[in-house]
């Protein structure tokens, strides 16, 4: 007998993978073209080509077959060489992972390190060059996922490039659903992917790549070849009359395209807006219920996630699933050194809508009050709908 | 102005990636759930267990998030240490690449390697055995699509295990489509894919690993941990209790889920039978029409793909090209050492139906026709029907 | 240039067409096969069956190829003859239009009309009955959605039975939402359709059809054959065995196939409890915000679809268009004598969710108060919530 | 235990439905929106508009919510009133069965028919036009399907407008095969559907009525109105700005909506030509296999089905049963009249590809000799190729 089918979630409002909009979906049931025929290779280089216009980038982009984590360390294993003094800029979980695997390629690594409801200040990657003159490349995560926080890329960016370093950044879970692309940010490997702002499924990584970090990519002795972590050899793959090293993810392709054409169809100004007022929304409610944003002040607060600080005594275990008994929905818990400490609220893709900040408050507000604590949660409905309000005026 | 779209295939008979099954395209539309969710982890868990039934295996199946040849690499890097003697044998392409990963990793590589349209003698490799009592752990691909031949896993496996060695088994374009599995040929990392005979979507590796090859693993100082070449790192993914290391491709996950019901459905036993008919009529139409096959001897020709020699003075790439313009039929070319030696066509997933043999015996001699050689298709397709209709009887 | 597009629905709480369920949308992209080949003969025989054991009825259910509007129409026209006493239950929109439908065919109408926000009392009925001796068939919609309302089908349907009349149900929008079946009702056509409760698209009328139904049929000198309104044409056509009259909606037939595995699946009971729960939570929120309900009692409130009244000096065409524009969320309004004085938020298959009910709370209250009306939507939303809570201890 | 299932068909070439192009069916997925909502109100204007571009048609185009042949039954009762005399053209059995309808509603039919496997000579118009003064409508089967041929449409076409009469034409299985259109033809309802050519579903009619019938219909006193058989009631539906009489069956709009995208994004010319080239080889095949076409002369044989008489002393059923068993290949058999008598092949949609003829003759010509007919399959297969060299030359 099969075992008892646990019900399918009603409303998903996870910081990752996310809820896909159903264009995408369909696109991912398009028939599995050979990879060598001249119909996918052309629609291959197409949807690079697509890819670049969405990241306002000037070269095809770069796509990895597999999500981003293996994908930023294919980049890292790829761009670091012995030789390459690597600043780290650490202000969560994933930006401080960063740095485990630089360690791995790199000569010395330098660290910037800030609790992990913070963000970056640029003055000290300035300072820090001006310690190292040696640093050769630095990293940096847009919006640390597992803490809901957006550090400031531009400006850091513009301190990285003076110096004329490399600078790498995670942008995998802001790109799509904010003002970020790579030139803005004088990135040199910009990475996102489709399973987050775009709405589309997890499963590749999408990058732009400079000339100047393909330069040093090619320079790097320990740069991987014939490997599932090499750049390198997926350089030319977007032209469509040069191979693939291995078989792309031809479905995953397939759903790329739709991810993008959705996203330039609406119009990028848009849909960064629509992540922008759901998310203001959410927080709005949120402390209208006497709750606590994690993010130490609302101007580093991620418009595409919102990380609620677990009230005391709590359990972040017990909130979700009381979330996902009493109403369906889906929320996240934080990751290794956040997890137990927050509770996360995706606004990504296709629920990046207002309404879905109604939602997300009735369901943690909710979840909460089953589980004992007192929560108006009219309060903080009547605050999210304030601030839509004023935001369709 | 949109770029002139080249006109999308009608029947692809390539060897992979090969058309998908409907049930699997539309299995791949399915909403996109959170990995952390208990709905998603559940079915993670009973794909693992599908996987495991349909390779008469005893533990749920190893999942990774990337193509077999990467997951492959993966496989080399963890199961392969700095103590290991590893004899390769190398009967096509992909056997003799396995001996250049394997070279990173390993103390010495011997290798057996015989002429690409031939298998390996598992004389050879008893022979390999009593001059080298240290060999650790042979390599071997069960079906060399390049060339499109078949070695005897079973009779090379016994005398690997006989030596107390470790197996690896390369069986990504032969599992489902012929009666291979990982206890039977002795395999402690078995490899297979979505992509080849299940008729699924390229993108994910499975893997039967045996308690044996997780032991080495574990003692490898080597082996990568935190890394999309990690085997380790998903040991246990598969249950429905523990955390996924990195997000699974939760799209492909649903699309395998549905190739491995399409398979269990069907009945393994009648799918290597239409693989078996439509291989053999094809070779015999093959014949007919004056062609020669790639394979030596029609013992090694694989029930997944026929390879067939290139006329004297002609070019794969005109024959291909032929077949795509006049018919609309996609076939592929070799790989490397046997790319320009034959054209080859996949008889896997849902074209191993021997109404495809005729295709193919229509396609290939059209082209050749088309391109000024004489052929007799009609005697082709006669001998391909004579085939089937034995075969029906 | 194309046309500035609409934006596209965030979330449809419409009376119906509803929104579908993912596992339909998939099951409708199946193949097209021929109706004529065995396979499709062998599926619509088991979707009918399958229909059967939902409605739980005696025999394969009756498909025809059009939505309900004209499968009811063809009801009419089928067993309605020239020398039939016709008594029509109108207690709303749908329930007085099938008078009109029935005066084309009939001897005589006979007709028991109330307030279209009450229900037919049984006891009328019986009166009917005591003075006219002659009746012969009997009409009733269970769940007149322009007005979401319920009539007392089981009363009523046991009166016409011990009168031996023949009894008509117009079950479309709430079959599949709450415990309602033919022979539970005494039914001798029972009418529903996919796009409803049961969360599939319109395009097919499913009917139960009694043996004593089909003899009046036979008898019936005016009764339509080879015709779009003849149900005596498709009577067998169920049978794999049998021809259909014409061709069938293959791919609603699909979907149909889901929509009734989705159900039973789910489990009925499980099913129309989501229905009723988020219905109570709706009306509650709706009243707690100051707003009436359409019916007259909230006994007689539908399950599936909650009718609010629209407030004085207020228009139903701008609240829809706020909450759509505000939201994303598309509401309904009334239907000829109902259009204009109720809007109707429908609770019907995969938003048959007690999170919607919050969902349609928050816009059609956000919708009022940007028309400037003064509504309390976080009192509403506490209210929904409540009973939700305790609808899930 | 479920029943065993019937082996899905592995290539369906059937006179309809027909194989669904993959984009048609992923369409049929789209979420279902609710009809009075603006987003699906300006989908279905669009559709309209993009059936009118495909029509070559002055006016959006009339969709009715139900297959062609209650489509017809349609057209007839609201064009047909009680003093119009009707010129039935009957070469098939469609055309015979028109007249059928026609009945219910002329004054008088008047009628022509010549053998089904013959076409309707103009000649013979004109002269039943000199006979009788007092024809207002003329109905023509452009295409009969059970017999496989062609009427001359636009030279009756011209007759019928020179006298001044109404002409209804049902091009249901040649448009978008061939050239044919309704001002081309002098049509004044001219009626088609998704399901063949088009390769959509079935489950939707389209027609281009003229102002000239819209007045006659307007002026028919018996006219339909509130039914499934009024066109009246749908002559505005077309517009964003205007209700649905009833509800449209929303997926089959969305699928109809991707079969017209699919049919002018590939140029109606070239759609035709792949028709024209599939049937001429097919025919060639099956005449060099000794076989006899249906139609009287090949000049009349339609471009989108092949029609072969069955030969002497053979059964159509064992045939179609044989070709399906060895080859999973879908036929298709005769209707009414012509059922026994002939094996219809299909070349409509996604199977309306030269290779498909070359299919058809070996499942053709191998159920033959299993059923111990000598045939020279090879012999079918040359001679097809040989049309398809040169058509590609």
């Amino acid at each position: 007998m099969a075992p008892t089918r646990i019900k399918e979630p009603v409303i998903t409002l996870s910081a990752g993978p996310v809820a896909a909009f159903p264009r995408v979906l369909r696109a991912m049931a398009r028939p599995v073209h050979y990879d060598f025929d001249d119909y996918f290779q052309q629609l291959y280089e197409e949807v690079a080509r697509k890819a670049a216009k969405a990241l306002r980038a000037p070269q095809p982009a770069l796509i990895l077959h597999c999500e981003p984590a293996p994908g930023i360390e294919a980049a890292a294993a790829s761009l670091i060489g012995p030789e390459d003094v690597v600043l780290n800029l650490a202000s969560g979980v994933y930006g401080k992972g960063f740095g485990y695997w630089s360690q791995r390629y790199n000569k010395e690594l330098v660290e910037i390190e800030v609790p992990y409801n913070e963000s970056i200040d640029p003055q000290q990657v300035a300072a820090a060059f001006r310690k190292r003159g040696d640093i050769k490349i630095v990293s940096l995560v847009h919006h640390d996922t597992p803490s809901g926080t957006i550090n400031p890329a531009r400006e850091i960016g513009k301190i990285v490039r003076d110096h004329d370093a490399l600078l790498l950044v995670d942008a995998v879970s802001s790109f799509g659903g904010m003002d970020i692309h790579p030139e803005d940010c004088f990135a040199d490997i910009f990475i996102t992917g489709p399973g987050k702002c775009l709405g589309g499924a997890p499963g590749l990584t999408v990058m732009a790549v400079s000339d100047r970090a393909w330069k040093h990519m090619a320079a790097n002795p320990k740069a991987p070849r014939a490997s599932v972590l090499s750049l390198l050899d997926w350089k030319d793959a977007w032209s469509k009359d040069k191979p693939f090293p291995f078989t792309p993810s031809v479905a995953e392709v397939n759903g790329l395209d739709a991810a993008f054409e959705q996203y330039l169809d609406e119009g990028p100004e848009k849909v960064w807006q629509r992540h922008a007022l759901t998310a203001k929304a959410c927080r709005a409610g949120i402390q209208a219920m006497g709750l606590a944003l994690w993010a130490k002040t609302e101007a580093i607060a991620s418009p595409t996630t919102t990380a609620v600080r677990v009230p005391e005594g709590m359990s972040d275990a017990d909130i979700i699933a009381a979330a996902r008994a009493e109403f369906g929905v889906v929320l996240s818990s934080g990751r290794n050194e956040t997890k137990g400490k927050l509770i996360r609220i995706g606004h990504m893709g296709p629920v990046a809508e207002p309404i879905y900040a109604v939602v997300a408050v009735t369901a943690l507000g909710g979840a909460l009050r089953r589980l004992g604590r007192k929560v108006d949660v009219g309060r903080g409905v009547e605050a999210a709908m304030a601030v839509i309000d004023a935001g369709r005026a």
